[in-house]
Protein backbone atom coordinates (compact mmCIF):
# COMPACT_ATOMS: atom_id res chain seq x y z
CA UNK A 1 0.00 0.00 0.00
CA UNK A 2 1.47 3.13 -0.85
CA UNK A 3 2.22 6.18 1.20
CA UNK A 4 -0.59 8.30 -0.99
CA UNK A 5 -3.58 5.88 -0.20
CA UNK A 6 -2.35 6.23 3.63
CA UNK A 7 -2.61 9.88 3.07
CA UNK A 8 -5.53 9.54 1.53
CA UNK A 9 -7.25 6.75 4.29
CA UNK A 10 -6.06 9.30 7.14
CA UNK A 11 -7.51 11.98 5.81
CA UNK A 12 -10.68 10.68 5.23
CA UNK A 13 -13.71 12.51 7.06
CA UNK A 14 -15.90 10.20 8.04
CA UNK A 15 -13.36 7.48 9.78
CA UNK A 16 -13.73 3.91 10.10
CA UNK A 17 -15.19 2.04 7.55
CA UNK A 18 -15.21 4.87 5.01
CA UNK A 19 -12.14 4.31 3.30
CA UNK A 20 -10.73 2.05 0.44
CA UNK A 21 -8.57 0.35 3.32
CA UNK A 22 -11.22 -0.56 5.44
CA UNK A 23 -13.32 -1.73 2.74
CA UNK A 24 -10.42 -3.76 1.31
CA UNK A 25 -10.27 -5.53 5.04
CA UNK A 26 -13.93 -6.06 5.34
CA UNK A 27 -13.74 -8.54 2.65
CA UNK A 28 -17.22 -8.16 1.57
CA UNK A 29 -18.80 -6.42 -2.00
CA UNK A 30 -17.28 -2.96 -1.63
CA UNK A 31 -13.64 -5.15 -1.66
CA UNK A 32 -14.19 -6.74 -5.58
CA UNK A 33 -13.80 -3.08 -6.83
CA UNK A 34 -10.52 -2.73 -5.61
CA UNK A 35 -9.92 -5.25 -8.51
CA UNK A 36 -10.55 -3.18 -11.31
CA UNK A 37 -6.98 -1.93 -11.63
CA UNK A 38 -5.49 -3.55 -9.05
CA UNK A 39 -2.44 -4.24 -10.11
CA UNK A 40 -2.65 -8.36 -9.52
CA UNK A 41 -5.18 -8.25 -12.15
CA UNK A 42 -3.71 -5.88 -15.22
CA UNK A 43 -2.45 -8.22 -17.72
CA UNK A 44 -0.15 -6.07 -19.20
CA UNK A 45 -0.03 -2.40 -20.54
CA UNK A 46 -2.60 -2.71 -22.90
CA UNK A 47 -5.30 -4.33 -21.07
CA UNK A 48 -8.40 -2.05 -20.78
CA UNK A 49 -7.33 -1.56 -16.97
CA UNK A 50 -3.95 -0.44 -18.11
CA UNK A 51 -5.24 1.95 -20.69
CA UNK A 52 -7.37 3.72 -18.39
CA UNK A 53 -4.90 3.75 -15.86
CA UNK A 54 -4.39 8.20 -13.95
CA UNK A 55 -8.15 8.76 -15.52
CA UNK A 56 -9.53 8.04 -12.15
CA UNK A 57 -6.78 7.02 -10.61
CA UNK A 58 -4.92 3.57 -9.95
CA UNK A 59 -4.48 1.92 -7.12
CA UNK A 60 -1.58 3.18 -6.01
CA UNK A 61 -2.71 7.05 -7.64
CA UNK A 62 -3.78 9.70 -5.76
CA UNK A 63 -7.60 9.00 -4.64
CA UNK A 64 -9.69 10.55 -7.23
CA UNK A 65 -12.20 13.55 -5.09
CA UNK A 66 -16.27 13.11 -5.15
CA UNK A 67 -17.95 15.45 -3.44
CA UNK A 68 -21.69 14.85 -3.03
CA UNK A 69 -23.45 18.11 -2.08
CA UNK A 70 -26.54 17.52 0.17
CA UNK A 71 -28.94 20.00 1.65
CA UNK A 72 -32.31 20.22 3.55
CA UNK A 73 -34.77 18.60 1.60
CA UNK A 74 -32.74 16.62 -0.95
CA UNK A 75 -33.87 13.66 -2.66
CA UNK A 76 -32.06 10.38 -1.02
CA UNK A 77 -32.49 8.23 -4.08
CA UNK A 78 -30.68 10.64 -6.41
CA UNK A 79 -27.44 10.52 -5.04
CA UNK A 80 -27.59 7.06 -2.77
CA UNK A 81 -27.39 5.17 -6.70
CA UNK A 82 -24.37 6.76 -7.67
CA UNK A 83 -22.67 6.70 -4.06
CA UNK A 84 -22.70 2.93 -4.13
CA UNK A 85 -21.48 2.38 -8.19
CA UNK A 86 -18.53 5.27 -7.23
CA UNK A 87 -18.18 3.96 -3.93
CA UNK A 88 -17.43 -0.02 -5.79
CA UNK A 89 -14.52 1.85 -7.88
CA UNK A 90 -10.85 1.41 -6.59
CA UNK A 91 -9.29 4.40 -5.32
CA UNK A 92 -12.40 6.96 -5.07
CA UNK A 93 -12.28 9.48 -2.03
CA UNK A 94 -16.11 10.48 -1.76
CA UNK A 95 -17.01 13.14 0.36
CA UNK A 96 -20.72 14.55 1.37
CA UNK A 97 -20.85 18.72 2.10
CA UNK A 98 -23.99 20.64 2.75
CA UNK A 99 -24.21 24.36 3.11
CA UNK A 100 -24.24 24.15 7.36
CA UNK A 101 -22.55 21.13 7.69
CA UNK A 102 -23.39 18.72 10.19
CA UNK A 103 -26.55 16.10 9.97
CA UNK A 104 -28.82 17.27 7.17
CA UNK A 105 -32.94 16.43 7.23
CA UNK A 106 -33.49 15.43 3.63
CA UNK A 107 -36.70 14.50 1.67
CA UNK A 108 -39.45 12.73 3.95
CA UNK A 109 -37.89 13.60 6.94
CA UNK A 110 -34.84 11.20 6.54
CA UNK A 111 -31.55 12.22 8.76
CA UNK A 112 -28.24 12.26 6.85
CA UNK A 113 -26.01 12.16 9.61
CA UNK A 114 -22.32 13.78 8.98
CA UNK A 115 -21.86 16.42 6.19
CA UNK A 116 -18.73 18.98 6.25
CA UNK A 117 -19.31 22.66 5.24
CA UNK A 118 -19.47 23.71 1.63
CA UNK A 119 -17.35 26.77 2.48
CA UNK A 120 -14.67 23.97 3.79
CA UNK A 121 -14.52 22.40 0.63
CA UNK A 122 -11.09 23.35 -1.13
CA UNK A 123 -11.49 21.78 -4.07
CA UNK A 124 -12.94 18.67 -5.67
CA UNK A 125 -12.44 16.41 -8.79
CA UNK A 126 -15.98 15.55 -9.06
CA UNK A 127 -18.91 17.83 -8.27
CA UNK A 128 -22.15 16.09 -7.80
CA UNK A 129 -25.44 18.21 -7.10
CA UNK A 130 -28.24 15.63 -6.20
CA UNK A 131 -31.99 17.15 -7.00
CA UNK A 132 -35.05 18.12 -4.40
CA UNK A 133 -38.72 18.25 -4.91
CA UNK A 134 -37.89 21.37 -3.30
CA UNK A 135 -34.89 23.45 -4.15
CA UNK A 136 -35.07 26.56 -1.78
CA UNK A 137 -31.65 25.34 0.54
CA UNK A 138 -29.80 24.94 -2.20
CA UNK A 139 -30.26 28.16 -3.98
CA UNK A 140 -29.97 29.91 -1.24
CA UNK A 141 -27.09 32.56 -2.89
CA UNK A 142 -24.43 31.68 0.49
CA UNK A 143 -24.79 27.97 -0.82
CA UNK A 144 -24.97 29.14 -4.65
CA UNK A 145 -22.20 30.88 -4.19
CA UNK A 146 -19.97 27.88 -2.46
CA UNK A 147 -21.72 25.59 -5.77
CA UNK A 148 -20.12 27.73 -8.20
CA UNK A 149 -16.60 28.02 -6.64
CA UNK A 150 -16.40 24.13 -6.69
CA UNK A 151 -17.89 24.03 -10.04
CA UNK A 152 -15.15 26.11 -11.97
CA UNK A 153 -12.46 24.33 -9.94
CA UNK A 154 -13.27 20.75 -10.35
CA UNK A 155 -12.77 18.47 -13.39
CA UNK A 156 -16.67 17.12 -13.73
CA UNK A 157 -19.05 19.46 -12.91
CA UNK A 158 -22.13 16.77 -13.04
CA UNK A 159 -25.82 16.60 -11.45
CA UNK A 160 -28.65 14.02 -11.27
CA UNK A 161 -32.35 15.47 -11.26
CA UNK A 162 -33.41 18.99 -10.08
CA UNK A 163 -29.81 19.22 -9.21
CA UNK A 164 -29.40 20.56 -12.46
CA UNK A 165 -31.38 23.19 -11.87
CA UNK A 166 -29.33 23.90 -9.36
CA UNK A 167 -26.25 24.32 -11.03
CA UNK A 168 -27.69 25.95 -14.02
CA UNK A 169 -28.95 28.89 -11.76
CA UNK A 170 -25.18 29.52 -10.61
CA UNK A 171 -24.47 30.02 -14.28
CA UNK A 172 -22.09 27.27 -14.90
CA UNK A 173 -24.12 25.68 -17.51
CA UNK A 174 -24.70 28.49 -20.06
CA UNK A 175 -24.46 27.54 -23.44
CA UNK A 176 -24.51 23.54 -21.82
CA UNK A 177 -26.31 20.64 -22.59
CA UNK A 178 -27.80 19.32 -19.94
CA UNK A 179 -30.60 16.77 -18.36
CA UNK A 180 -32.88 16.94 -15.44
CA UNK A 181 -35.96 15.29 -13.80
CA UNK A 182 -38.18 15.20 -16.96
CA UNK A 183 -40.86 17.60 -15.08
CA UNK A 184 -38.52 20.39 -14.45
CA UNK A 185 -35.69 19.62 -17.89
CA UNK A 186 -36.85 22.65 -19.75
CA UNK A 187 -36.58 25.13 -17.01
CA UNK A 188 -32.98 24.85 -17.43
CA UNK A 189 -33.59 27.19 -20.73
CA UNK A 190 -34.25 29.94 -18.25
CA UNK A 191 -31.00 29.90 -17.21
CA UNK A 192 -29.00 29.45 -20.04
CA UNK A 193 -28.34 26.10 -20.37
CA UNK A 194 -29.31 23.70 -23.28
CA UNK A 195 -32.34 21.31 -21.86
CA UNK A 196 -31.74 17.60 -22.84
CA UNK A 197 -34.36 15.18 -22.41
CA UNK A 198 -31.89 11.84 -22.42
CA UNK A 199 -31.16 10.12 -19.32
CA UNK A 200 -27.56 10.62 -19.41
CA UNK A 201 -26.46 14.05 -20.74
CA UNK A 202 -22.40 14.81 -21.39
CA UNK A 203 -21.46 18.21 -22.87
CA UNK A 204 -17.52 19.19 -23.42
CA UNK A 205 -16.24 15.67 -23.79
CA UNK A 206 -17.49 15.11 -19.66
CA UNK A 207 -16.61 18.50 -17.93
CA UNK A 208 -20.49 18.54 -17.62
CA UNK A 209 -22.57 15.37 -17.15
CA UNK A 210 -25.78 14.76 -15.47
CA UNK A 211 -28.62 12.79 -15.39
CA UNK A 212 -32.05 12.27 -15.64
CA UNK A 213 -35.00 11.93 -12.77
CA UNK A 214 -34.23 10.35 -9.36
CA UNK A 215 -33.21 6.79 -10.39
CA UNK A 216 -31.31 8.07 -13.93
CA UNK A 217 -28.65 8.80 -11.33
CA UNK A 218 -27.27 5.06 -11.13
CA UNK A 219 -27.08 5.12 -15.06
CA UNK A 220 -25.53 8.54 -14.93
CA UNK A 221 -22.85 6.93 -12.62
CA UNK A 222 -22.31 3.94 -14.15
CA UNK A 223 -21.64 5.82 -17.57
CA UNK A 224 -19.44 8.37 -15.60
CA UNK A 225 -17.34 5.24 -14.41
CA UNK A 226 -17.09 3.83 -17.84
CA UNK A 227 -16.11 7.26 -19.16
CA UNK A 228 -13.70 7.89 -16.69
CA UNK A 229 -12.44 4.04 -16.01
CA UNK A 230 -13.33 2.32 -19.21
CA UNK A 231 -15.80 -0.32 -19.53
CA UNK A 232 -14.81 -3.06 -17.92
CA UNK A 233 -14.85 -1.39 -14.36
CA UNK A 234 -18.53 -0.06 -15.33
CA UNK A 235 -19.64 -3.43 -16.00
CA UNK A 236 -17.93 -5.20 -13.15
CA UNK A 237 -19.71 -2.51 -11.12
CA UNK A 238 -23.07 -2.90 -13.14
CA UNK A 239 -22.63 -6.54 -12.11
CA UNK A 240 -21.97 -6.24 -8.51
CA UNK A 241 -25.21 -3.95 -7.79
CA UNK A 242 -27.11 -5.96 -10.11
CA UNK A 243 -28.52 -3.62 -12.23
CA UNK A 244 -30.45 -5.37 -14.59
CA UNK A 245 -33.56 -3.92 -14.19
CA UNK A 246 -36.75 -5.02 -15.25
CA UNK A 247 -39.83 -2.88 -14.14
CA UNK A 248 -43.20 -3.73 -13.72
CA UNK A 249 -44.16 -1.51 -16.28
CA UNK A 250 -43.56 0.87 -19.27
CA UNK A 251 -44.47 3.90 -17.09
CA UNK A 252 -40.81 5.62 -16.23
CA UNK A 253 -41.09 8.69 -19.09
CA UNK A 254 -44.26 10.66 -20.12
CA UNK A 255 -43.52 9.55 -23.83
CA UNK A 256 -44.58 5.78 -22.61
CA UNK A 257 -47.06 7.08 -19.67
CA UNK A 258 -50.62 6.40 -19.65
CA UNK A 259 -52.37 9.38 -20.47
CA UNK A 260 -54.68 9.13 -17.14
CA UNK A 261 -51.19 8.75 -15.29
CA UNK A 262 -50.04 11.93 -17.13
CA UNK A 263 -53.25 13.72 -16.34
CA UNK A 264 -52.65 13.48 -12.71
CA UNK A 265 -49.20 14.19 -12.62
CA UNK A 266 -50.00 17.70 -14.90
CA UNK A 267 -52.55 18.16 -12.04
CA UNK A 268 -50.10 18.31 -9.37
CA UNK A 269 -46.86 19.31 -11.28
CA UNK A 270 -48.71 22.14 -13.37
CA UNK A 271 -46.29 22.45 -16.87
CA UNK A 272 -44.84 18.78 -15.56
CA UNK A 273 -45.72 16.79 -18.91
CA UNK A 274 -43.99 19.95 -21.06
CA UNK A 275 -40.87 19.93 -18.59
CA UNK A 276 -42.06 23.32 -17.71
CA UNK A 277 -42.56 22.95 -13.52
CA UNK A 278 -42.42 25.55 -11.38
CA UNK A 279 -39.97 23.24 -8.81
CA UNK A 280 -40.51 25.36 -5.56
CA UNK A 281 -37.15 27.45 -4.49
CA UNK A 282 -36.75 28.29 -8.21
CA UNK A 283 -36.96 31.65 -7.70
CA UNK B 1 -58.41 15.10 7.58
CA UNK B 2 -59.39 12.26 9.64
CA UNK B 3 -58.48 11.63 13.28
CA UNK B 4 -56.72 8.81 12.86
CA UNK B 5 -53.89 11.00 10.05
CA UNK B 6 -53.52 12.75 12.95
CA UNK B 7 -52.93 10.62 14.64
CA UNK B 8 -50.17 8.81 12.82
CA UNK B 9 -48.50 12.14 12.04
CA UNK B 10 -48.21 12.99 15.84
CA UNK B 11 -46.44 9.76 16.94
CA UNK B 12 -44.14 9.95 13.90
CA UNK B 13 -41.04 9.43 15.32
CA UNK B 14 -39.20 11.74 12.80
CA UNK B 15 -40.43 14.45 13.48
CA UNK B 16 -41.74 17.46 11.07
CA UNK B 17 -41.12 16.77 7.58
CA UNK B 18 -41.47 12.65 7.87
CA UNK B 19 -45.17 13.00 8.17
CA UNK B 20 -47.63 12.52 4.93
CA UNK B 21 -49.57 15.72 5.91
CA UNK B 22 -46.21 18.02 6.40
CA UNK B 23 -44.91 16.03 2.68
CA UNK B 24 -48.15 17.02 0.99
CA UNK B 25 -47.93 20.90 2.25
CA UNK B 26 -44.52 20.79 0.51
CA UNK B 27 -46.37 20.76 -2.39
CA UNK B 28 -43.43 18.74 -4.39
CA UNK B 29 -43.17 15.77 -6.00
CA UNK B 30 -44.18 13.80 -2.94
CA UNK B 31 -47.03 15.86 -2.95
CA UNK B 32 -48.30 13.82 -6.25
CA UNK B 33 -48.21 10.09 -4.65
CA UNK B 34 -50.92 11.31 -2.41
CA UNK B 35 -53.15 11.33 -5.72
CA UNK B 36 -53.49 7.57 -5.70
CA UNK B 37 -56.06 6.60 -3.60
CA UNK B 38 -56.93 10.34 -3.19
CA UNK B 39 -60.94 11.31 -3.05
CA UNK B 40 -60.53 14.21 -4.84
CA UNK B 41 -59.34 11.52 -8.17
CA UNK B 42 -61.68 8.81 -7.39
CA UNK B 43 -63.73 7.87 -10.54
CA UNK B 44 -66.13 6.20 -8.66
CA UNK B 45 -66.47 2.71 -7.68
CA UNK B 46 -65.79 1.09 -10.51
CA UNK B 47 -62.32 2.97 -11.17
CA UNK B 48 -58.64 1.29 -10.36
CA UNK B 49 -58.21 3.45 -7.67
CA UNK B 50 -61.03 2.79 -5.35
CA UNK B 51 -60.70 -0.45 -6.36
CA UNK B 52 -57.74 -1.02 -4.46
CA UNK B 53 -58.47 1.23 -1.39
CA UNK B 54 -58.06 -0.52 1.36
CA UNK B 55 -55.74 -2.71 0.21
CA UNK B 56 -52.81 -0.55 1.41
CA UNK B 57 -54.62 2.45 3.19
CA UNK B 58 -56.48 5.28 1.70
CA UNK B 59 -55.82 8.41 2.68
CA UNK B 60 -58.31 8.27 5.36
CA UNK B 61 -57.46 4.83 6.57
CA UNK B 62 -54.68 4.13 9.61
CA UNK B 63 -51.68 4.71 7.84
CA UNK B 64 -50.26 1.36 6.37
CA UNK B 65 -46.90 0.74 8.66
CA UNK B 66 -43.44 -0.21 6.78
CA UNK B 67 -40.83 -0.80 8.89
CA UNK B 68 -37.03 -0.51 7.11
CA UNK B 69 -34.69 -2.74 9.35
CA UNK B 70 -31.24 -1.22 9.30
CA UNK B 71 -28.10 -2.24 10.82
CA UNK B 72 -24.24 -1.28 10.85
CA UNK B 73 -22.46 -2.31 7.55
CA UNK B 74 -25.97 -2.18 6.00
CA UNK B 75 -26.07 -1.13 1.99
CA UNK B 76 -27.60 2.46 1.96
CA UNK B 77 -28.62 1.51 -1.76
CA UNK B 78 -30.52 -1.61 -1.03
CA UNK B 79 -33.18 0.13 0.69
CA UNK B 80 -33.13 3.89 -0.41
CA UNK B 81 -35.04 2.51 -3.67
CA UNK B 82 -37.81 0.86 -1.79
CA UNK B 83 -37.65 3.68 0.73
CA UNK B 84 -38.25 6.31 -2.19
CA UNK B 85 -41.04 4.04 -4.21
CA UNK B 86 -43.03 3.78 -0.67
CA UNK B 87 -42.75 7.71 0.44
CA UNK B 88 -44.29 8.52 -2.74
CA UNK B 89 -47.86 5.85 -1.77
CA UNK B 90 -49.80 7.92 -0.15
CA UNK B 91 -51.01 7.44 3.90
CA UNK B 92 -48.14 5.03 4.70
CA UNK B 93 -45.85 5.61 7.34
CA UNK B 94 -42.02 4.47 7.43
CA UNK B 95 -40.28 3.46 10.16
CA UNK B 96 -36.31 2.47 10.00
CA UNK B 97 -35.17 0.71 13.16
CA UNK B 98 -32.17 -0.93 13.69
CA UNK B 99 -30.73 -3.24 16.69
CA UNK B 100 -29.35 -0.43 19.09
CA UNK B 101 -31.31 2.45 17.99
CA UNK B 102 -29.93 6.04 17.26
CA UNK B 103 -27.30 6.60 14.41
CA UNK B 104 -26.19 3.92 12.71
CA UNK B 105 -23.03 3.36 10.52
CA UNK B 106 -23.72 1.78 7.31
CA UNK B 107 -21.31 0.35 4.95
CA UNK B 108 -18.70 2.67 3.22
CA UNK B 109 -19.07 4.88 6.65
CA UNK B 110 -22.32 6.64 5.58
CA UNK B 111 -24.15 7.67 9.05
CA UNK B 112 -27.63 6.99 8.67
CA UNK B 113 -28.63 9.54 10.94
CA UNK B 114 -32.20 8.47 13.36
CA UNK B 115 -33.12 5.12 14.29
CA UNK B 116 -35.68 3.52 16.76
CA UNK B 117 -34.57 0.59 18.57
CA UNK B 118 -36.16 -3.11 16.81
CA UNK B 119 -37.47 -4.04 20.23
CA UNK B 120 -39.11 -0.65 21.05
CA UNK B 121 -41.13 -1.84 17.89
CA UNK B 122 -44.58 -3.86 18.49
CA UNK B 123 -45.54 -4.62 15.47
CA UNK B 124 -45.75 -3.38 11.57
CA UNK B 125 -47.56 -4.03 8.69
CA UNK B 126 -44.57 -4.81 5.91
CA UNK B 127 -41.30 -5.71 7.42
CA UNK B 128 -38.42 -4.85 4.96
CA UNK B 129 -35.17 -6.37 6.23
CA UNK B 130 -32.21 -5.10 3.48
CA UNK B 131 -28.57 -6.26 2.82
CA UNK B 132 -24.93 -5.88 3.69
CA UNK B 133 -21.64 -7.01 2.30
CA UNK B 134 -21.25 -8.85 5.98
CA UNK B 135 -24.11 -9.74 7.86
CA UNK B 136 -22.49 -9.90 11.26
CA UNK B 137 -24.46 -7.38 12.91
CA UNK B 138 -28.18 -8.04 11.37
CA UNK B 139 -27.11 -11.96 12.53
CA UNK B 140 -26.06 -11.61 15.97
CA UNK B 141 -28.72 -13.67 18.47
CA UNK B 142 -30.28 -10.26 19.81
CA UNK B 143 -31.02 -9.13 16.16
CA UNK B 144 -32.38 -12.00 14.88
CA UNK B 145 -35.10 -12.42 17.65
CA UNK B 146 -36.19 -8.73 17.23
CA UNK B 147 -36.47 -9.60 13.49
CA UNK B 148 -38.02 -12.69 13.54
CA UNK B 149 -40.94 -11.38 16.51
CA UNK B 150 -41.31 -9.10 13.96
CA UNK B 151 -41.77 -11.10 10.98
CA UNK B 152 -44.68 -13.36 12.81
CA UNK B 153 -46.58 -10.44 13.52
CA UNK B 154 -46.36 -8.13 10.35
CA UNK B 155 -48.69 -9.08 6.91
CA UNK B 156 -45.88 -8.56 4.71
CA UNK B 157 -42.61 -9.93 5.32
CA UNK B 158 -39.62 -8.45 2.82
CA UNK B 159 -35.98 -8.24 2.23
CA UNK B 160 -33.75 -7.15 -0.54
CA UNK B 161 -30.40 -8.51 -1.59
CA UNK B 162 -28.60 -10.50 1.25
CA UNK B 163 -31.38 -9.01 3.68
CA UNK B 164 -33.13 -12.10 2.52
CA UNK B 165 -30.27 -14.61 4.01
CA UNK B 166 -31.14 -12.51 7.67
CA UNK B 167 -34.66 -13.29 6.97
CA UNK B 168 -33.58 -16.86 6.02
CA UNK B 169 -31.57 -17.44 8.95
CA UNK B 170 -34.16 -16.62 11.55
CA UNK B 171 -36.09 -19.70 10.42
CA UNK B 172 -39.71 -17.65 8.77
CA UNK B 173 -38.06 -18.24 5.15
CA UNK B 174 -38.61 -22.55 5.55
CA UNK B 175 -40.20 -23.77 2.69
CA UNK B 176 -40.81 -20.36 1.08
CA UNK B 177 -39.14 -19.32 -2.41
CA UNK B 178 -36.56 -15.97 -2.21
CA UNK B 179 -34.81 -13.82 -3.63
CA UNK B 180 -30.96 -12.67 -3.11
CA UNK B 181 -28.20 -11.12 -4.06
CA UNK B 182 -27.04 -13.15 -7.31
CA UNK B 183 -23.91 -14.52 -5.69
CA UNK B 184 -25.47 -15.68 -2.15
CA UNK B 185 -29.10 -16.81 -3.77
CA UNK B 186 -28.20 -20.53 -3.07
CA UNK B 187 -26.96 -20.06 0.41
CA UNK B 188 -30.70 -19.72 1.25
CA UNK B 189 -31.24 -23.28 0.96
CA UNK B 190 -28.93 -23.90 4.34
CA UNK B 191 -32.09 -21.90 6.18
CA UNK B 192 -34.49 -24.32 4.37
CA UNK B 193 -35.68 -21.18 2.29
CA UNK B 194 -36.55 -22.36 -1.60
CA UNK B 195 -33.53 -19.66 -3.69
CA UNK B 196 -34.98 -18.29 -6.56
CA UNK B 197 -32.86 -16.49 -8.97
CA UNK B 198 -35.09 -14.01 -9.98
CA UNK B 199 -35.13 -10.43 -9.60
CA UNK B 200 -38.67 -10.57 -7.51
CA UNK B 201 -39.99 -12.99 -5.94
CA UNK B 202 -43.08 -13.39 -4.24
CA UNK B 203 -44.75 -16.56 -2.22
CA UNK B 204 -47.89 -17.03 -0.37
CA UNK B 205 -49.80 -14.40 -2.44
CA UNK B 206 -47.49 -11.78 -1.45
CA UNK B 207 -46.85 -12.66 2.42
CA UNK B 208 -43.48 -13.43 1.59
CA UNK B 209 -41.82 -10.69 -1.11
CA UNK B 210 -37.98 -10.27 -1.83
CA UNK B 211 -35.86 -8.44 -4.10
CA UNK B 212 -32.09 -9.83 -5.88
CA UNK B 213 -29.25 -7.56 -5.30
CA UNK B 214 -28.64 -3.98 -4.23
CA UNK B 215 -30.82 -2.24 -7.51
CA UNK B 216 -33.09 -5.14 -7.74
CA UNK B 217 -35.05 -2.83 -4.59
CA UNK B 218 -36.83 -0.37 -6.77
CA UNK B 219 -37.95 -3.40 -9.13
CA UNK B 220 -39.27 -5.26 -5.90
CA UNK B 221 -40.80 -2.18 -4.12
CA UNK B 222 -42.77 -1.10 -7.75
CA UNK B 223 -44.24 -4.66 -7.26
CA UNK B 224 -45.07 -4.01 -4.09
CA UNK B 225 -47.07 -1.22 -4.47
CA UNK B 226 -48.71 -3.43 -7.53
CA UNK B 227 -49.88 -5.58 -5.38
CA UNK B 228 -51.16 -3.76 -2.40
CA UNK B 229 -52.38 -0.30 -3.93
CA UNK B 230 -52.96 -1.65 -7.88
CA UNK B 231 -51.09 -0.99 -11.07
CA UNK B 232 -51.87 2.97 -11.06
CA UNK B 233 -50.18 3.53 -7.92
CA UNK B 234 -47.50 1.60 -8.95
CA UNK B 235 -46.96 3.30 -12.48
CA UNK B 236 -47.85 6.82 -11.37
CA UNK B 237 -44.51 5.94 -8.82
CA UNK B 238 -42.62 4.52 -11.43
CA UNK B 239 -42.93 7.73 -13.26
CA UNK B 240 -42.37 10.20 -10.53
CA UNK B 241 -39.00 8.44 -9.89
CA UNK B 242 -38.11 8.43 -13.84
CA UNK B 243 -37.30 4.56 -13.79
CA UNK B 244 -36.81 4.39 -17.44
CA UNK B 245 -33.28 2.30 -17.17
CA UNK B 246 -30.93 2.22 -20.11
CA UNK B 247 -27.77 0.29 -18.50
CA UNK B 248 -24.91 1.37 -20.55
CA UNK B 249 -24.26 -2.28 -20.52
CA UNK B 250 -25.48 -5.56 -20.32
CA UNK B 251 -23.81 -6.59 -17.58
CA UNK B 252 -26.47 -6.62 -14.33
CA UNK B 253 -26.70 -10.75 -13.76
CA UNK B 254 -24.03 -13.31 -14.32
CA UNK B 255 -26.10 -15.04 -17.23
CA UNK B 256 -25.10 -11.48 -19.20
CA UNK B 257 -21.61 -10.11 -18.07
CA UNK B 258 -18.36 -11.36 -20.35
CA UNK B 259 -16.32 -14.42 -18.85
CA UNK B 260 -13.22 -11.92 -17.55
CA UNK B 261 -16.12 -9.86 -15.26
CA UNK B 262 -16.84 -13.47 -14.18
CA UNK B 263 -13.95 -14.42 -12.89
CA UNK B 264 -13.12 -11.21 -11.24
CA UNK B 265 -16.11 -11.70 -8.55
CA UNK B 266 -15.38 -15.43 -8.80
CA UNK B 267 -11.66 -14.36 -7.86
CA UNK B 268 -12.97 -12.62 -4.61
CA UNK B 269 -16.48 -13.63 -4.17
CA UNK B 270 -15.64 -17.95 -4.04
CA UNK B 271 -18.57 -19.48 -4.74
CA UNK B 272 -20.34 -16.15 -5.89
CA UNK B 273 -20.80 -17.13 -9.32
CA UNK B 274 -22.91 -20.07 -8.35
CA UNK B 275 -24.69 -18.11 -5.60
CA UNK B 276 -22.84 -19.90 -2.96
CA UNK B 277 -20.24 -17.05 -2.05
CA UNK B 278 -19.87 -17.31 1.87
CA UNK B 279 -20.63 -14.17 2.47
CA UNK B 280 -19.21 -12.77 6.05
CA UNK B 281 -20.94 -12.73 9.37
CA UNK B 282 -23.33 -15.91 7.66
CA UNK B 283 -22.72 -17.92 10.80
Amino acid sequence: MSDDRDDATDDFPFGKGRSRRDALMLGGLSALGALVGGSALLGGPTSSFAQTKGAIGSATDKPFDILIVIYPGGTLLDFAGPNEVFALVPNTRIRFASPDGGPVELQYGIVWGKSERLADIERTDLLLVPGAADLTAANKPSAQKEILRLAQGAKHVTSVCTGSLVLAKTGILKGKRSASHWATVNMLAKYGAIPDPQRFVSDDNGRFMSGGGVTSGIDFALRVVEKLRGPAAAQLVQLLIEYDPNPPFKSGHPRDARPEILAMTEKELPGGTKGLWQIPGLD
